[in-house]
């Protein structure tokens, strides 16, 4: 197989469905050439393949060679010649993975100008355009491809405006512009030892090879882990001849979307600037134009873009976005693609896309287009009071954030890993800041338009941004706007839909829905109908009535702990745990039961006529109490009263090495009887005072932890033993929890005594992994993801091989002893819409999530229903 | 199927084989009875259903009509009738489960005496033995059946012994024994608050309740927990007319066995009192007098007991107990059974039973013979100093045992509690004292002999014991013996093999073992040879050679943290977790390999040419440093040195939830690059010095805590990439610990990357389980085996069924992918018989476990390819 194919190349199959090999802006680029016939400066792309042998064992045999026939012909199809002393082609060198990247190497351009070709582009075209490019390719080549500091090359262009009074870089005149190429290569020379490269062929492979490489830079390691993109993808690499959009003022260059990436709305929308390379309109360096003014300006240009456009989107199916530029009057395409877009956006675009008048898609393909991020974002927090904005930028990515000011993002991770919540203000971001961007709440520039880096980087997470803000004037550890000055650490807010800036804390809250998300999630509830239920983890009334608006069907995790701790409870569970004697603990146990109770009327009532399924106490008893620690340093200094030693004395029988695999769970009831009954009599009684009052409330209760049939056995026992006694009569199902490796292994003996399981995901990853979540977080899972020895975090997205396989292991085997038994699972994952597809697929009945992801778990439902099809 | 079987019932298939229905002691009472046709009292058993259908719902329907019908049958088959007032039936009642149980309810004599039958007896034999009979019945039924206190009744015999001025009970008169009976009913009627039971239905009816409930008591509890029986099977009732050793001096009983139970030589053995109950010689109240001693005084019957010594060792192929009684010179036989030996007489007897002149069984059967238990005995430490004993007692159960005294049962509890070894001093012992000498380390008696309870017990458990030392005079919390007083406390010294008791603490040795254990041990190895290897587990050369010499196969786990704790070593280890920079851990590390390398040679030495296995680096750094609590305290009083500073933050730093789960294993390999390969190096340069002195060293690498192929194959990587450098020429097969239930599900995928995987089975119980081994041992565990909620402790023997299932898992799925996988175990389990079993079937090619259970390993690897056959 080749590495190497030409634009026009004629694939066996539409290149648009080669992204693995081609890369993303390749498979597009080829599309585009191929098969739409648009107009693409001609060009090549170098396969991700090649990429993933140059990592295996270096620069691949007969790459070389391909690319140089790969030239040949641009060359002739150009008539041009690389490094030619008359008229030069020059090429662009994009790297372009399967999933588009800004953790890596993005653009060289002007490639093929050295000190002879300069003077035949001086020819060819004019003096100052020739050594405009040519500085900016030193500049360009010298970051990126060599690795030198930008600094410099700054500082360069700025003392060149400043010797030509210049007030713009176009306004530099030629022979300054001449001699700052000489200081750049001077620059490049000190820094790497060795002269600029001037051979063509030397630069292309330096290009291509630093593609290569960024790669595996740490950024775009840190980005896939974010993203979750393999490693093992590698990218392709596109070398195109170059369309110049500032050879003069009948050139520009932009970027456009079929239509609104931040409304949805169905008109298309751009960026545009005059005189300019595509750099400057991403970099936000310069502000930029809209569509209006291109077709002020370029009417048959504007008219043929429209129309490109419409092709683009008839063809895809999707609101796509491009880049194109002109050159002295003619439009060329230089990219396109399927446009990110918020979660806003994209809701409105997947419902009106349904329309028959739009590009009449299918509600399926509506529905499958949503991600869980996309439709997690349309719920993020929106600034909850009137607020009086010190400035106001473009709202790029939308989203409320509040959180201490930092200007770099070093120092912006440095705070977030001291735990801080943190505001990253620059003037424009990079893909050198995309490490500050991860762990900022929100995002602001002074900077750029919609499209700048920071806008589109923020809008793929769904992370509040504001960009363009250029009231805002940063200078060193501090910014200041009006007569305001904010110094790094204070506090401010953004408003990432409308723009606003805020200085101090604005109280927020959850965003509120559009109109076509109820459509698509309601479209989605009926595919879903029948195949997969979703219900919530609530604890408390407040939480379950949230749930149950976010379309919850019932709670699938009621943790009786956290009714445990409350001030005036912690002193009663003490007291159970000190207790000398029987007759003390079931003293205290009464005391609890009450408050029980009143919790449990609560979330029954928001839950009326929907399953509650309540788990019996789960944590290890030590939770309870002091910790043993503080209590040693006051005994070793002020010394303990009675109370205090007796806590210590409770806290030192209790502690254990490895609390989570210790006495909790069902081994607190086979420890402590009389503690199950209890709850499950406080539960009781909430049933009864709900069915006084009118209403209808369906109890499941579950036993954690179990290991075996005898244990479950003799925990179904205690909780029928209380049904017995407190005369209730309603239907109590009784399930457990499976969360130990033991429990989906012999799950056929549990499901003997078990109405349902529910399978716990979370402990069941800890235990099979041997992970312990809190212990592995700091150190070795970012080390095992950065190293890719796991692909995924497990406790983001299930393990699918190993904790998957025994989860479809419980599971069928729970069902071959009793085919009707109820299957759900309670650990995060149940929000998980990867994780989703696999419950689906192994016939769980329902998840359940916490209340705020219970419309991406609806959704994802759906997505997994469609791609693995109804249950028989 | 009826609840109840006379002895003389035929069967369908030998009783002898349905000990599950009829429980030991029927089973071989209807067998000498239906099969042999030796003299056995008639009578019926009460079968197991029975007791279980107690212990479900109650009194079974039906069970007093076949009672009733049995009782009839007998009375007809004797000549006499319950209760009768002129020549009443006496029976015994006597707890018989499948297993022999000295924590359950014993024996019920002489039921059937009333205050009317009372008088028939005395008319149809004598007053005085009637109203000895009466009072010995009265106080018995009260404490065992009713549940009265013992002191009230010892006090009353010991008032009627003062008043007629008796100095044995033997002499008591006949009036005064007929007041003491009168004493005796009052004190019941006073304890129970109803008149002792006159109606003889109502007393057996009474006893075999209290035998049904007897099963479900904590003491039989406990007691089967430690001997690893089910809770399940219930005990059958044995009912038999009474023959009375203590009729007159042409009458006695006794205890025999067909050969000597602690040397094990072919010799006929037992005790014998004339003129006694058969309790009188369990109980070791007065001292017995050997079969020498029968044969002179009832020559007849010694012969006529010896002849039933041959059928019955004839019949069962091996060594019985009997239990006999004289009534009149008519010979009774009132028991039989496999009798328990001690390890030395066990061995001697499976060797040379297979002799032809012997009983002639094979030498499978010889092995089958010896337990796990046995073995372990043989090399059960012994004095390795000579000692001056201060007296000296009857060598009841061989073993040196050093411990502190205490002289009850609960107090030696709680001691053990508290962590101290523990000698039990007792006059006797009786079944309320079994959770004190479960504890105890070893046993001293002042009374009884080698058949005392004290000494059968001790010796089934195969602790050290004496019993019988006359000359100490224990007064409450001390004894003394000579001049000598021990306090409470105080530390002794057994030698249960000669029975010396030496006062402060002896130095003590592991065993020698006998010829007999070589020459079984050596058939055991002949039959397990091609199938099963035995390797040990040793950290060390002394360690190493120790296996060696006990029969290793190699090592199968060298556990390199222990190099790591040595006071020369820890600074090192600190100084690398407390690098700050690169080059300072990389010294540490360098220090730290030269003082591996030397700990390597000493075990490769030791080895040499057997297979060595080394683990890499396991546990979490932080047990390599101080307790943060102990730091936190010393900070906030005295406060902390610079030093002390650095070491309080590191231990922050590193300190874990559940360590267990956290940064261990081939993580750290991942955290702190470098550490694995400087170990490897290490081994490699031991290696080479081995080779340059002649030696051949055998050399695994092992990776522990491995879930994916990812992470493995990086382990492999930086191993190979340490042979490399070290130029090593030699073969080094690397491989993994399976010890994570992901690692056992995706073993296939190890597999490919592994020459061998080593199954770590107790960290793969703790994960399968969620069991943290320290944590659950004190509460959770002994709840779980006293609930019967868990049949086993797991970390005992390996979990059949759950873990189990994981380790054929992963042994089937690795081989799947790599036929020659070899696959081994290090786990404790590697020295438990059962666990054995189910790795040999699982296919494994090598247990490992720790050097003293060498011996036991070999001999359970042979059963295994006994029961399981051959390998293909």
């Amino acid at each position: 197989m080749p590495y190497v194919y030409a634009f026009d190349h004629q694939h066996p199959q539409p290149p648009m469905q080669m992204k693995d090999l081609l890369g993303g802006k390749g498979a597009n680029l080829a599309e585009m050439t191929s098969v739409l016939g648009l107009p693409v400066p001609p060009g090549f792309t170098i396969t991700t393949e090649a990429c993933n042998a140059y990592m295996a064992s270096g620069w691949p045999d007969g790459l070389d060679e391909e690319i140089s026939q790969q030239v040949a012909r641009l060359e002739e199809k150009m008539g041009r010649r690389l490094g030619d002393a008359s008229d030069p082609l020059l090429v662009s060198v994009r790297s372009g993975a399967k999933f588009s990247m800004p953790g890596m190497m993005d653009t060289v351009l002007n490639l093929g100008l050295n000190d002879a070709s300069v003077e035949g582009l001086a020819k060819a075209m004019d003096e100052r355009f020739a050594y405009d490019s040519y500085r900016r390719f030193l500049a360009m080549y010298g970051r990126i491809v060599l690795g030198v500091e930008g600094e410099p090359f700054d500082e360069a262009l700025d003392r060149a405006k400043e010797d030509s009074g210049a007030t713009t870089d176009a306004t530099v005149p030629a022979p300054r512009l001449r001699e700052l190429c000489e200081e750049e290569k001077a620059i490049v020379e000190k820094a790497t030892g060795a002269p600029f490269p001037q051979d063509p062929t030397e630069q292309l492979r330096g290009a291509v090879e630093a593609v290569f490489k960024s790669w595996d830079g740490a950024r775009a390691r840190a980005y896939r882990v974010r993203e979750r993109i393999p490693h093992d993808l590698g990218t392709a690499v596109n070398v195109q001849a170059m369309v110049f959009g500032n050879r003069d003022d009948t050139s520009g260059t932009g970027v456009g979307f079929t239509r609104s990436p931040s409304t949805g709305e169905n008109v298309p929308y751009g960026d545009f600037l005059i005189n300019a390379q595509g750099e400057d309109v991403v970099a936000g360096i310069r502000n930029t134009e809209d569509l209006d003014h291109l077709k002020e300006r370029f009417p048959e240009i504007h008219g043929e873009l429209l129309g490109i456009f419409e092709t683009l989107e008839g063809h895809y199916k999707d609101m796509c976005d491009t880049e194109f530029t002109i050159e002295q009057g003619k439009l060329w395409m230089l990219q396109t693609r399927v446009g990110k877009r918020n979660g806003v956006a994209a809701l409105r675009m997947a419902v009106e896309m349904t329309s028959p008048d739009d590009l009449g898609i299918s509600r399926k393909d509506a529905i499958t287009r949503i991600t869980g991020d996309l439709l997690d974002q349309v719920l993020h927090p929106q600034f909850a009071e009137p607020v009086t904005a010190v400035a106001k930028g473009l709202g790029a990515s939308p989203g409320a954030a509040v959180g201490q000011v930092y200007f770099t993002a070093d120092d912006a991770e440095e705070a977030a890993q001291r735990g801080e919540k943190v505001i990253l203000v620059r003037n424009e971001t990079s893909p050198e800041d995309v490490h500050g961007m991860i762990v900022a709440e929100g995002i602001l520039t002074t900077r750029g338009g919609l499209v700048s880096h920071a806008a589109v980087v923020a809008r793929g997470w769904g992370k509040p941004a504001i960009v363009g803000a250029e009231s805002v004037k940063i200078s060193g550890q501090q910014f200041s706007v009006g007569g305001t000055v904010v110094q790094e650490g204070d506090v401010i807010s953004l408003n990432g839909a409308t723009g606003e800036v805020v200085v101090g804390a604005v109280k927020v809250a959850a965003g509120v829905a559009s109109e076509e998300f109820h459509t698509l999630l309601g479209w989605a509830d009926d595919l879903r109908a029948g195949n997969l239920n979703v219900r919530a983890n609530a604890d408390n009334g407040p939480d379950a009535t949230n749930a149950r608006k976010f379309g919850a069907e019932g709670i699938g995790l009621c943790r009786t702990e956290h009714m445990f701790l409350g001030d005036d409870r912690l002193p009663i569970v003490r007291k159970m745990i000190l207790a000398g004697t029987p007759d003390e603990e079931a003293s205290a146990l009464e005391a609890l039961r009450g408050a029980q109770k009143d919790d449990f009327v609560e979330i029954l009532e928001a839950m009326d006529g929907l399953p509650v399924c309540v788990r019996l106490l789960d944590p290890p008893l030590h939770e309870f109490l002091p910790s043993s620690e503080e209590l040693v340093v006051k005994q070793a200094t002020s010394g303990l009263s009675d109370e205090e030693q007796r806590l210590l004395d409770a806290a030192r029988e209790w502690e254990e090495v490895n609390p989570m695999l210790g006495t909790r769970g069902v081994r607190l009831g086979v420890v402590k009887p009389g503690l199950y009954g209890m709850q499950v009599r406080a539960l009781l009684e909430a049933c009864a005072e709900r069915v006084a009052a009118g209403g209808n409330p369906v109890v499941e209760v579950m036993i954690p932890l179990t290991v075996n049939r005898e244990e479950l056995a003799a925990a179904r026992y205690w909780v029928e033993l209380a049904i017995a006694d407190a005369g209730h009569v309603g239907e109590v199902t009784i399930g457990t929890m499976v969360e130990t490796p033991r429990a989906a292994l012999r799950a056929a003996d549990l499901a003997e005594v078990a109405d349902f399981f529910s399978f716990g995901t979370n402990d069941l990853t800890q235990m099979t992994f041997g992970f312990s979540r809190d212990d592995v977080s700091s150190k070795t899972m970012p080390a095992y993801l950065d190293q890719g020895l796991l692909k995924r975090d497990p406790f983001d997205t299930i393990d699918q091989e190993g904790v998957g396989e025994l989860v479809r292991m419980g599971a069928d085997r729970g069902r071959s002893v009793k085919p009707d038994l109820k299957l759900g699972v309670c650990g995060e994952h149940g929000g998980d819409p990867e994780s989703i597809q696999l419950f689906y697929d192994a016939g769980l009945d329902y998840v359940s999530c916490s209340p705020f992801r219970v419309p991406i778990a609806r959704l994802a439902a759906a997505q997994a229903v469609i791609k693995s099809g109804k249950r028989g």
